[in-house]
């Protein structure tokens, strides 16, 4: 029996303890896809005490609270951040199988150096060591200590960047923090508050904007900005991967209807996103950016919560599978003109999975390797099974030796941790294939293949 | 190298063998959804032989015989018992892999003390053994070997229950026999036969039905005198989870086309069930009784042997996956108003699962631990790999404490071994996860979390 | 550790050793559905280099070295043999967990006693004895060594079989050569070049050709030619089981747009293929030929590719999961009136399996040992993690020993060790059941079992 995550957490070959220790660990972090703020970085914001930095924004968190039958009050609040910390402390141990239950201990280890066990009875033990050790523990030390090299947040091209700035001036800070590039407000026609931003893009980009052309302009500079700026990916969160035949289509009608908060056809709005997409997407090809594509979300499905608490609360759900025929002409619709930009693509049903490593073979190009990515386990698959399935899927229907690997896609500045839990994962499964005669021992090609997969590739892929 | 159905079966851990041996194995049975016939538990029924009670409706068994390319009239009849026996025994070994070969051999050494392996070659000994045995292995007496302690039966709102009340009133008989609540009939509006229920359902309700709010009052009626029998749960058989705009739909006019065996669009089917629905669920929430929903079965494919044999004869398969959005917004309509009841959301096909456990999570309330549940794998996912599935992702994306576990959803009254397999193969994954170190080997917890999935939270949920 | 592909290869237990070099390893092959040239075995083909052989026309090997990041001229060419030969052997390395890694190699192994690893730098060496062997290694050796018993290649209607006549012939070669069916071109109404196939149809039927009719009788007289030549079952690549009500449907005006090259609707083009399935399927049934269904391809995605290199280049993709309404209704319109022919279903998305299955499982008859069959992991699928899921599936949901097993659907006369990899797989999941005692130790039938599927499944079932 192997006792709770040891140094050998989830690695049972030897092979596996050699490829990780020897080489995965050792690799820094290029956090090229998450949600945490450049301002806190900026300020290097210090937290008073571990609920504030575990409950107070994780709503995958908040979801194992509440299905433990725990009132909201104690949940989101206001009950105080220790009956809070209580709370979660009392489900966990319940929260077995659950990444969660790895990335807390994982957490605890890393950041606090505490090796016990997380529950209703420690709970005060570790409020109380957290809290003292949060004292010191900045997020640009929980950055330092988790040897990250780069970190991509997520923007919009309204942001004036200006934590960006900040950080990068300051060289006493060396890891290097860049924008990505996330438009979905100028895409999410259909949605409250769309005319408003655009109002404020054109403001912004100082663009007077009355037609879907002038949209693009506003973006368009914008885009330099960002490009200035360091930006080298771009990310859209959308339902579906949009697809629609545009002739004789008056993009302009549906641009009006939009700004005049008039409701529209879903065939509407998959046109003047597919249009708007069209012009994004020859945008990143000729920077260089990589296009990410994130779909399959059923969000804010819980109305009475999404009034009470708004969006990314934990009322997001798993959507149907993709239309693969839509996805295969969405990035034709670049390929025939040799415009197709480096894609990543995720769906957040991993029923898609193999159609999307399939998907993405159909569309490589010479400009790098592994042009078109399937991305890392998304969101509720970035689990072990999760992300087994999705590597194992990608090693059987692709290439895995290209694959650009993972990202936290996190709000929070301890979550590196899922890195090295993607990276001992990754060994588990290439200990496995070599110690049962699947591929060679051939230790010094298998550290390069996991060396690259933690952190070359990813480098690489996006000139970092 | 284990040896075929030890004591140990699928245990191959020494974590899986005490949990299981220490704590699974001791917990009685509820188990809360199946069909078996309270009238033949009245009755204490007897069977003549083995045939009788494993191939009189069980058509699990009949589809094997059928794919070994057995004629019709050796599966149902009218072959004697002893020579459909024979099909089955030599169908057998070559269901290597499938679970019927386990629960066959479950069934003979829980029940019949048999030992040895069923084939062509043992037929014989097995029958001879078998129908010895059945001259005193009367229902009730294999209920009481099974350790079950309350039975919840699928019933029709408009049944007597006269068959529940003799077993209350036997004090002799110690295993409680509770109704729940099937109104299927009143909700299949497009098929035959719809509106002699309707007029029958009016008849023993006492209310005169023309109208969709004559039906509720009438199912008010019937639901009453339910929760009177003891009745915690619904259950509903459906295509697909029904949603509906109700926005200036005519119900009535719906309800009269019906009535009048009229042909109904797809949507005025879904307009209906979402309405009576609407109605039900709101009924369930106020009187603490769960929403069981089935979905996604394709039923009674073949039409020429539909017309032979009727329903439930072998001839359902696994439907398309379900719409997430129809879904969400279904449960969502109920907890807008704070009345959703307590939920059990089953699919026939497993690429529901993570999509399910995702949607449960989005709607989890204060008034119990769990109150929205993924059911245990069901029917044709009823297997080792299957269980297995539902197990882990209900881990991964929901939180597996709170698990209400396994039913046996059988016609059979020898099928509670199925119970016995869930929890061996809850044991085994918990076993591997501790023993690869994944989960602290605290011998506590982990017994408690296997007795709460195997009975307590059951009991807890259902308020037994 | 086990050392890489020894002849112990993914047999992990004693008991899949036994089974596989005791039973599966000394069957002969039977690959009941190709792409392979009968001409080329007719002439008994020499190739002049092994990029010929392998790169000649294999998509897959394609897809892996675009996928490095090559350009197309290196790829396809018109780069030099050993240079195309060079990109393959620095890609493979990459290529971990991926079948081709093992395909290779077993192909390296078996045909041309290679024992090395195949990368970039023993690109020569490999390059050199490949060749020197390859002066004597002919098609009909490759054949021969790999102990085929029988090959159906597949074969277009107007296709005048005269290699087939030629191998027949030819009493020198002991592998029996078939035709299948593969009438797509006389279905895909909707596709270009449709009327031209029509017209050299009738031409080779001598039947003039005017309306649906026509069709059906040019086609049958075909098919006699094929029945005479030893065909014994139809393949049909589809993108859906087509289903259509065809009540006032009228098919003659369809045919007649068809032929015009006018534009069809979905609904036309899935009337006019179900009513030419219609007649297809009853004549299958009464000539005893089995009915291929694959299904669920999205083709030629790229079109710049397409237009490049034409079809079954590497720009294929997993589709959607099929419509098991329409599937079920398929077969039940042949079931009806009791000609449903023997069956093998194959979706490319293997979402589908265990709906396929049940799907079977609801069509069987008396006529054969599993009638209605779920075809073996198909293209995309063709994998450790694929066939591994197939069987499984199969076995929980179905009857695994009925199975007819292994096809290479391959257009490379090397890929034979896919059916060794294949058994090496079936065994090695067997092995594992029967020593974790899940099936009993019993070996006669274990060898039974596995002989079954591996060769005298396919035997039966085809009539060969």
């Amino acid at each position: 029996m192997q006792e709770f995550m040891t140094k050998d957490f989830l690695l049972n070959t030897e092979t596996a303890k050699v490829l990780y220790h020897e080489h995965a660990e050792k690799m820094p972090i290029i956090d090229y896809h998450c949600h945490i703020s450049p301002q806190e970085i900026a300020d290097d914001r210090q937290y008073d005490n571990i609920t504030q930095l575990w409950l107070g924004g994780d709503h995958y968190k908040w979801r194992l609270i509440r299905s433990n039958g725990v009132d909201e009050k104690l949940v989101t609040g206001p009950a105080s951040d220790r009956e809070r910390f209580q709370q979660f402390a009392e489900m966990l141990p319940k929260a077995i199988g659950n990444p969660m239950y790895h990335w807390t201990h994982l957490e605890l280890k890393r950041f606090f150096g505490y090796e016990g066990i997380l529950n209703g009875e420690t709970a005060q033990e570790v409020w109380d060591l957290c809290n003292e050790k949060l004292k010191t523990l900045t997020v640009r030390k929980m950055i330092e200590m988790a040897n990250v090299e780069c970190i991509a947040t997520t923007d919009d091209p309204i942001d004036d960047l200006a934590a960006h700035k900040a950080i990068a001036a300051d060289t006493s800070f060396k890891t290097r923090v860049i924008p990505a590039w996330r438009p979905d407000k100028a895409l999410n026609i259909h949605k409250a508050g769309f005319a408003e931003y655009i109002k404020k893009l054109g403001e912004v980009a100082e663009i007077e904007i009355h037609c879907p052309n002038c949209v693009k302009k506003a973006l368009k500079k914008r885009m330099d900005y960002f490009d200035e700026m360091g930006c080298c990916a771009s990310d859209h969160g959308i339902d579906t991967i949009p697809y629609a035949d545009l002739d004789g289509v008056d993009i302009k009608a549906i641009f009006d209807k939009g700004m005049n908060g008039e409701k529209l056809t879903n065939g509407e709005v998959a046109a003047y996103q597919f249009y708007m997409m069209q012009f994004l997407g020859r945008e990143y090809a000729r920077r260089g950016w990589a296009m990410q594509m994130h779909y399959g979300a059923v969000r804010n499905s819980n109305t009475r919560r999404f009034e009470q608490l708004g969006p990314d609360t934990g009322y997001d759900c798993m959507g149907a599978t993709g239309n693969p025929f839509d996805i295969t002409r969405f990035l034709d619709s670049f390929e025939k003109t040799g415009e197709l930009p480096k894609t990543i693509l995720y769906s957040l049903n991993s029923g898609d999975n193999a159609m999307l490593v399939s998907i993405a073979q159909s569309f490589q190009g010479p400009e790098c390797l592994g042009k078109i990515q399937h991305g890392s386990a998304w969101w509720l698959n970035d689990t072990m099974e999760g992300m087994t399935n999705q590597i194992k899927t990608l090693a059987e229907v692709g290439l895995l030796g290209n694959f650009i690997g993972m990202l936290t896609d996190s709000r929070s500045f301890l979550s590196y941790t899922r890195h090295e839990y993607f990276r001992r994962i990754l060994c588990r499964i290439i200990g496995q294939w070599v110690e049962e005669g699947m591929y060679p021992a051939d230790m010094k090609t298998l550290g390069e293949i996991v060396e690259n997969i933690s952190y070359y590739n990813t480098k690489r892929y996006f000139g970092l």
